[in-house]
Formats: C-alpha cells, sequence, structure tokens
C-alpha cells in the first residue's frame, strides 16, 4: 500500500495532533483550521498541512476541518483504530511506571501480561495483572496472541528477551534498555533511551541554540 | 558559533555512538572505522561518516578513528564534558524510576534535588536526596545553579511547574507530561512522549513496511 517513504517525523507529530484532536473533541468543538492545530501543538500551519498531505486530503479550504473526522482519520493511519495487546517485560521501576502509564490504554495499547525474573515479584498483582515468571513468556505471549512488547529489563539479558518475543510472534518491540539490540527483518524495533533526550537538551544549550 | 543546523537525528545518533564508543574503549580497543561503528549502532557507515562531517575532521583515512579521541571529542560536542545539575520534579512511579536510572549519573546529570506536593513522600530520602515540598523548589532550585529540569508530575500542573522551574533559572526543561507546554524563547524544552513511540511502531505496523 506504501509507496511514498514517510518521515518518521510526520508520524510523531500526527501522533501528537491526535491527542490534541481529542482533547479539542471533548470540548464541544466542531471544525478546526490548520492554524488552530498548528498552534495548540507548536509547529506551524504549514507543517500541519504538509503532514496530512503525505495521507490525501482533509477538510474544506476556507472552513478548515471536521474535528471528529480528522481525529478518526488520523487514528487510523497511526493504526489506532483497533486494540493492541501488548506485554510488558521487567518490573522494576520503570516497568512499574510503564505498566500503571494511562496513557497506554487510551490510546488503545492494553498490557495483558507481565514477566519478571525476581520471585518476590512473580504472583503479585500490578494494575490487576498477575506477574509472571519469564519460563512462562513463549507460552502466554503466543497465547494471547501478543503484538507488541515492552521491554524493560536490564541491558544484560535485553537480547535474550527479545529472542523469546520474536519466537513467540511478537511483531513490534519497544526497548528501554540502553543497548543495541537485533532483530529480524520483519519485527520493527524501537528504541527509547531516556538519556538522549537529556543530551539533545545538553547539544542545544552549548551551541547556543 | 553554530552557523549550520545540526539535524536532531544527527544529535540524536551522536548520542548513540558516544554510549557505543565508551563500551568499545573499555574494551581495551584503540581504533575503529566508520563501518564498526555503524555495525555496532545499526546505522550505515555514510551514515557515520555524514554525522561527524557536520562537525570537522575526524580520524585518518584507511586508518580510522582513535576510539578515545573520538569519544572525547564526540562528548565534547553534545555539552558532556561538564556534569549538569539536574532536578526532578514529580515522584509518581515515572519519577521513581527516573530518579534511579543510572544512565544519567553515567552521562554527567546529577540529580541534585527532587520535588513532589505529597506530605506521605516529602521528607523521605530517595537515591540519596530528600524529597522536599514544591513550594521550596524556587528557593533550591536557584541556590543549587540547578541547570536542568526533569517534570515528571501530571498534566494538570506542569505548566505551573515549568513556569517555577523557569523562573528559577533553569535552561532546559525535560517534559513526561503529556500536555503542550510553553517556555520562554531561551529555554529548551523537549517533550519524552512514552505512547508516540509505540505508535511508531503501530504506523509502520499497519503501513505494512
Amino acid at each position: 500500500m506504501k509507496t511514498l517513504k514517510i518521515p518518521e517525523a510526520t508520524i510523531i507529530r500526527l501522533s501528537v495532533y491526535s491527542r490534541y484532536l481529542t482533547e479539542v473533541e471533548r470540548k464541544g468543538i466542531i471544525t478546526i483550521s490548520s492554524g488552530e492545530i498548528a498552534e495548540g501543538v507548536g509547529v506551524s500551519p504549514a507543517q500541519v498541512r504538509k503532514d496530512l498531505a503525505y495521507f490525501g486530503e482533509f477538510g474544506t479550504r476556507g472552513v478548515g476541518y471536521n474535528v471528529k473526522d480528522l481525529g478518526r482519520d488520523v487514528l487510523k493511519i497511526l493504526g489506532l483504530g483497533e486494540d493492541w495487546n501488548v506485554t510488558l517485560v521487567g518490573l522494576g521501576n520503570l516497568g512499574l511506571a510503564l505498566s500503571m502509564y494511562k496513557g497506554f490504554k487510551e490510546r488503545g495499547f492494553n498490557i495483558t501480561s507481565i514477566f519478571d525474573n525476581d520471585p518476590a515479584k512473580i504472583g503479585t498483582i500490578v494494575n490487576g495483572i498477575e506477574v509472571m515468571s519469564v519460563e512462562r513468556l513463549e507460552e502466554v505471549v503466543r497465547k494471547n496472541n501478543t503484538q507488541i512488547g515492552i521491554i524493560s529489563v536490564s541491558s544484560e539479558v535485553a537480547q535474550e528477551i527479545v529472542n523469546l518475543l520474536v519466537k513467540a510472534g511478537v511483531q513490534a518491540i519497544l526497548n528501554f534498555a540502553p543497548v543495541v539490540l537485533n532483530v529480524p527483518p520483519e519485527v520493527e524495533l524501537r528504541n527509547v533511551d531516556l538519556t538522549v533526550s537529556l543530551e539533545v537538551l545538553t547539544f542545544n544549550l552549548k551551541s547556543g541554540k
């Protein structure tokens, strides 16, 4: 289906526009201009129009966009018309924070299983889910038809967990361990590195931007 | 000093190269080629050379880069030759995870104060630091000469906290609250949105990449 390469920055902004449109819709607003979206999220109106143009024609010239329609279209573009079945591996502080993060559920990401290798944590209930031993990962992830894995384990065991997830049929992995991981080409991998964000800040500070 | 606009993706990759070079240096390796760096972090050799070229000439043709020299140069580019004084505001699960995150200290980011508004948390010690009331934020942040603020509070109070941090002289803010924040132009703001990363994954899955 895709013929044009969509910049990742566009996808990231669409995700932001989408959250903003949900907010605006809740306030009962019916139509919105690209300028108003731009102002709400802190980009230029031309950027909003360019990002949307990758995916077709939206809105009516001189009138703007129907908030509800555009919101639904952008959700669909982002693959969020449906619910996603997510597993979380590693229940340290970060894992605990992620397991309780409300933003995931709101956007259709349902954490349906949690794994750890600490006997003190196995069997406890976190956010309504029983924490299971990593030994059961492959079986449970496969049985649940889990599409996405979130990894918040230590760097040392991260590749091992990735291998288990891939074997169990997971299609996409979000990795918080600060290590380079290998996945087969059919699996999507995305790394979230908390330090990188701080370093972009310090680079900008030092370069006098 | 800066005349050329450096793409943010370059800065993000430099941060990744930098961590990789530290790893390689620890193994006692003296020289490295762009191909080896590229393989280590999962990008193309041409990308490594292009990213470094923004900042001058590094390495010797046919020999490669001195690991230690390049590591030091990249750190300096990223503004990491020195230590940064960081405050953390909001000690929920995510805040707790961030306060204990080892990666920050390793890269020169020292959390020197932690604030929350929950009486049950104020006065407790987290990672050697006494949690203080937000009422004391402005005074303490200013006294410590704090340059960077990390915000992991709820969306409702995030702007209020930003205003306090700016007033107290913070130069850069890393925000984990899923909300659009306003800062004066001289302050660097960066948002980390945990959901956006998942949505880039689902977009890629749906578009059949």
